[in-house]
């Protein structure tokens, strides 16, 4: 999978020709350039087998070389980082990316699945929240961590994994007794399973848990409610915590502060996606890391694998633990 | 600028022919329906005057109804979020947006330049970090932060204006000794006017002031002694400091805290930009903010224009000034 060898680029072309990127723009634009410059770079041209941007060459098997990306926005860090990744996977094949923000909207979704079918792009990668999505068969989709059925091969963290991982890893820091918070949508798809895995963690070691779900939309305060029915006597009834998302724990963090819990000393915090403050500096808490490189790899992958060839129906990628300050290690 | 009316979608074809969105994605692409309800889509498609994501229309006035999109990447909430507002913009318009991740490489960016033109896209809309870029006249292209000369027009915030506003708040704020620190690109770009407007506030109200530039990739570690040198018997010199950036100003709470300086009690602090945790939620620090949304929009009413309609050279969009708890108030 990682030995596919990248196609030359109009840089190679100027490298091998011994020109400036410049004259090879003219040549093969069609814009006059001293005849020693242009069998020049012509000659490199065929010896690199160079296309521009794999456009001529697509032009012939019928492709366009271009992948549909539709996601919801690009405000949240796992989704700007995770389409930073998928751009690169697609750069490096030389595929460009249209993108479609669908600001969670599933009418939105289908439309932009139809106009991208419509526009004869290369194949579809898409997070998608519209469960009822509807794909024509020549179209390849790959969806990030909802699951269509097998036809649609899905891309995910493994999610279960990471859930239990969560509840070993406060265990493991002396946690007794645990709660799992979440708030997302109430559709089914991956992140789901990151409860079960956690549930499942927490009975095999005969680790007390409970645990409260909110739904997309619901006010957070109904966290603080959870919150306080637990805590006796300036103490909290659990002293680990898994919130289903970094961004939740970041929001806990806040309200454990105003309630006079400290963390890690009083309660344990784990998070789960691996976000950062702008982008590349400090983790916002000890999580969970989803795998972007290897996520956007998998779908490029299975995206542009030839008509017919079969893929796997879900993809589940390893994740692992950081610590990032709210745990004691 | 904001009448523009927004093109019909295929929704809005379903809604008028009462019909649901398969069917006319059906209908747009060929595949056989029922005859009445190819009739009913056929005769809302006209009513509306409706264009399939106007990609019909473009080719009708030889465009491709695709601008193409250039940036360092989408990792820095910066980018992700601004990129995030030019597409919905495009999208507004029925214009998609082709995605190119430059990684801060000069020659990668000329390299999407010449692809980009090859393409024939209908406009490049680019945050370069390459001074020396070349353009072909035939495309229009828009410059973020970056001014190239009056030929290309360029959008960028008001950076004189805020770096003035910074130097004026942390007055109103209470301090009288003020410090401005730097990292980024040595080249000339817009926001080096950050320090100017800054420095000509500090002057204008006789309020004394020092600072530190560091050029990308020096470390960070150079601030660290910039602020050793200026503390003495448990105290900074200056009690109010202004960061280029809320990423600077992020790295350097966490210095001040190792010193045991703390803000805002012994010393505020400013950033720039705008940047929030998770895109939407806390501020990282009192901050100049960006207007991402107005710059967006200028960027994309100008990269449109007919050819031949001529534009400002530079474009500078006000700022406001934001309390995110590094400051007094």
């Amino acid at each position: 999978m990682r030995e596919e060898k990248t196609a030359p680029t109009m840089k190679d072309v100027a490298r091998e020709a011994g020109v400036a990127l410049g004259t090879v723009s003219k040549v093969v634009n069609g814009i006059p350039v001293g005849e020693e410059y242009r069998l020049r770079v012509e000659a490199a041209i065929e010896k690199l087998d160079y296309h521009i941007n794999s456009y001529a060459k697509g032009l012939k098997s019928g492709r366009t070389m271009v992948v549909a990306v539709l996601f919801p926005n690009l405000i949240s860090p796992f989704f700007s980082k995770l389409v930073n990744c998928i751009n690169k996977e697609l750069t490096k094949r030389n595929y460009r990316m249209m993108f479609y923000a669908t600001d969670y909207n599933p009418e939105k979704e289908q439309e932009y699945v139809y106009l991208a079918e419509h526009q004869k792009v290369d194949g579809i990668i898409c997070l998608s929240y519209n469960p009822k999505l509807r794909v024509s068969e020549n179209v390849r989709l790959v969806s990030i961590d909802r699951y269509f059925g097998s036809q649609i091969p899905c891309v995910a963290s493994d999610n279960y994994g990471g859930g239990w991982l969560a509840a070993e890893k406060l265990v493991e820091n002396g946690c007794r007794h645990l709660a799992m918070l979440r708030i997302g949508s109430p559709l089914p798809h991956e992140p789901l399973k990151r409860k079960d895995g956690f549930i499942a963690a927490c009975e095999s070691m005969g680790v007390p848990y409970m645990q409260k779900s909110l739904e997309d939309g619901m006010p957070y305060t109904e966290f603080d409610d959870f919150l306080m029915e637990h805590f006796h006597d300036g103490k909290l009834e659990f002293d680990g915590i898994f919130c289903a998302t970094d961004s939740l724990a970041y929001v806990m963090k806040g309200t454990l502060k105003r309630m006079g819990i400290r963390v890690p000393e009083d309660v344990q915090m784990i998070g789960f996606d691996g976000s950062r403050a702008f982008g590349d500096l400090d983790l916002y808490c000890s999580t969970i890391v989803q795998p972007m490189e290897a996520i956007a790899e998998n779908c490029v992958d299975i995206v542009l694998k030839p008509k017919g060839e079969r893929s796997p129906s879900l993809i589940c990628l390893p994740v692992t633990y950081e610590y990032g300050g709210t745990t004691l290690k």
